[in-house]
């Protein structure tokens, strides 16, 4: 039994170095960033995620970090949005998940601090006005609150506002628990079926909505199953069984744990609420900073600081 | 200068009888049910209101409504909607309006106690949920919020979902200050420019969609001007002056208080938090008790009490 | 390493039966309802639990139980409430916890849909309510929060307001998944140092308010470490190895597990929002139903669904 | 008929200068300071408000006042409140109001922006936590949700925590609509009876609270009936009619428009929501720097914007 992640990152480290794969790093004060780059159809299928970029951005405690360091993973988060999305044309965001559930709502977290624009743009002869790049955003709901796919949503919308492409924001699972708010993934290749929190059951991708789809993730979930297997794992290790002996034995296991009902169970810190506002303001600040490049960073703060 | 009223009713009562207008009202305990129906264009234009039906229902104190009120309210709204709907095909509840200011939140609060099925009733073989009627709801949120019209979005969704008809929920401007959350109306016209709160800037109808629009409003503010104007015309009457002759006086005058900044200002009582909520609850039941014909009132009221 | 729990229930099944304990259980429909009373000082040590009765309600699908199912726990609750509250003057009610904190918010919802009467039963002539019997509450928030330990604030809000008794609702850590939110404990003991999802760093017990104090309490988490114990106990039985023998082993390894940060992971599902609000309404319901003996459930509900 | 205000400035408007009331007022950039002193008991009788000082701080755009100006009243704000609290010992500052009534929000909004340090203060060695003064705060809420006045909770506070002195915040209820979100009055009078959007039965002064009580209020609300007053008052003067001769008739005018149901209503912004936390932060920033005189600007912004 495989455990679900949604980090390119976890699922590379299941395998060595491989062929398809290439991977660099670099670390810089508290932040530590790594791109991963699946380019052959095979490597694809081994890790099961689609060709294309994944940068994941880390600190290892994000939410607890000073102004200077969450400026400057707002700032890494713009370079890897600005290095993806196109040079010009209108951009939509839509913030994925359900508001209503805490570890969901990352996406309309976000929403709510961005800085929207493109029905300005036009109906103001104001010069800081006129520097801006149209953005418009939308947060869909789930389909157990609207009875919609989103992709059949964001689709609809697509069509009618005709933007250069869709940024998709999401709330993750991970396999670690320390990736939970302290790691934001970046990637070119869109939101798959199956992932993400809310398990969506369709995908948005450049082939299902004819624009390139960039996906902005923090993970905020790990099943419980991760704990289990975490601590099984050290035992054997512990008590001096090579884990690869009894790997069978351990997923039967974990299998019986997840049947009596941690499946469904998540894994996140008591202050999930407090997290999910940090994290959703340095994805704002990220976003307004990769999406507005004709704008000095004090006049997006000042405009941004002004929305609702 | 005319202020402003979303209601057909406030409208009519400027006219005394007039041709190609009908008016039928009763009383039924606490409630109020007012018809007006607009048969012609002279008279549309007259009250500036589309052609078409237009049903208010009124209870004087409606938040403080006993329990048997509000469902007397609920089922009187219900066989409202009742006779406007298409009898087959999936329904998409629209909640306008912005859910960051109170007054304006009545549309998602009542997409927040909807009963949504569409999703449900193909994947069931649950003999309950195979006699639901597909319903699906979205608030999509306001221009200044999204930046994208109200209107493209709905349009976007409608082309993809398909649905029979549009059912749109939307905070309204009266000019009595007694109808605030005691009235509510419905309407075969759908939503026009620069009605509502948050004054819409293009219409939700069958022209632009496609499909029939029914759309469900509440007041939820006046202008500060009408208090001035009903000031000013008591005092006329009071000190023995013809209102007719001072009208223009009254007229420029309020246009100067309005100039001073009223315009802006709505008079909303200050527990308009608490009456959003309760008069969004019974729009919620009446809808679930129109929009599913097949299932009895104590099986909707069990079911919709369990949604989020 | 023994893990923490509030539940008595859970301490008790520590043990096999044991003297100086009496537990006594019964079903009704969906409802098991379990008494463990604590007679000794020897026992109270044993347990970790101070002398006194601990009623607990389990509902194995607590919040989504059917209506009838969800009134008899409020009844239920109301019944375990009148044995232990003094049959006149007024209650204060006081919602423990952070209502920023999801899961340790349930006090605070509880007293949202609390009827409030001690201001009304004296200002007022209406019959229905000199039937009231005064009931006061308070959401005093967290020492994190005000600054004040929350002992500090009720024990000088008692002082002034002089109750008959104070009602402490909370929410509580277990040791088994299965109970969180499915389980509601009642005891006159109040609440103990180190308890509750937020660890209340004092008590709130007779002996430091001068008055009985009644707790109701529901289990919103289970450490993280819980679910390492249960794999690696189950996976001990399924490799043969009798678990007594290897006890030493597995706290050994839990303690890594904890060191690694575990420890101040919780485990809750993903929905936990939801529930909180499903289980604060029951026992809103049961506390209304017990504190009122003078009102019908007719008149409770119509009062109590006017509040806030 | 005399419309209520809780503005001294506004109180002293009505009487040119008076003996026993001094008045000095500067203008600082955007920002309108105005000090009123009542000295004697004649003067406080005919203004109805106690004798102390009034500081009123006034920027016509406060809430979208860029950061500099916002900094700005931060900072007067700080000023105002350093000359009044006693320069030693711990400080409760009360969030007055519902935070279920946005209008009426201003105090528990401010708590939670607040620095609150009394119990980090002795549980640390970190040279910063050391030099922090002790704050501690609570948000009671109001009579109808509690069953218990705000001064009785406060005062049993105070007798447990032995603060050096209170700090009051309150929504209060202007005369000027223009009042509204743009002005900020901080006194040493404390709260008096009947102050307040919530209508304070009982007053929170050194008298009752045996410490010096210093209030913080912004008017978030007027009377309808000013908007009545303000528009009969121009009709008046438009058509040539000296005020004064028909003062009579105004009132008894506004009588009515009461009467008829406008005293409950109040005149307030759409956007109050968004006004209520613009103003909120900026009230949170004053008090962080007036009640830690041992921090620098830039560490105070850190800790508080850590805070939930």
């Amino acid at each position: 039994m495989q455990i679900r992640t949604d980090l390119a990152m976890e699922s590379r480290n299941d395998f060595g170095c491989m062929p398809g794969v290439t991977t660099r790093s670099r670390t810089q004060g508290m932040m530590e960033e790594t791109v991963v780059t699946i380019q052959t159809e095979d490597a694809a299928r081994l890790l099961d995620k689609p060709c294309g970029q994944y940068i994941t951005l880390y600190h290892r405690d994000l939410i607890h970090a000073e102004a200077e360091d969450r400026l400057q993973l707002a700032r890494a988060l713009a370079d890897a949005i600005r290095g993806m999305v196109p040079p010009e044309g209108d951009l939509l965001v839509v913030g994925l998940g359900n508001r209503h559930i805490t570890a969901d709502a990352l996406g309309s977290h976000v929403i709510d601090s961005l800085l929207i624009t493109r029905h300005m743009k036009d109906i103001t002869s104001d010069e800081l006005l006129n520097r801006l790049r149209g953005v418009c955003a939308v947060a869909p709901g789930v389909l157990g609150i609207t009875g919609m796919e989103t992709a059949e949503m964001v689709h609809g919308i697509v069509e009618h506002v005709h933007p250069a492409a869709v940024i998709a924001i999401d709330a993750l699972a991970a396999r670690e628990s320390s990736r939970i708010c302290t790691t934001i993934q970046v990637t070119d290749t869109g939101i798959r079926p199956g992932s993400g929190v809310g398990n969506h059951r369709l995908g948005l991708t450049q082939d299902t909505l004819g624009v390139p789809v960039i996906a902005v993730g923090v993970p905020m979930v790990v099943y419980a199953a991760v704990i289990a297997r975490d601590a099984l794992t050290m035992m054997l290790s512990d008590i001096g069984m090579p884990q690869q002996e009894h790997a069978q034995a351990i997923d039967s296991l974990i299998g019986k744990v997840v049947q009596d009902g941690l499946g469904d169970m998540v894994v996140t810190p008591r202050e999930v609420d407090e997290m999910v506002g940090k994290v959703a303001r340095i994805i704002a600040d990220g976003l307004n900073l990769a999406l507005q490049p004709r704008l000095s960073e004090q006049e997006i703060f000042l405009l941004s600081h002004d929305s609702v």
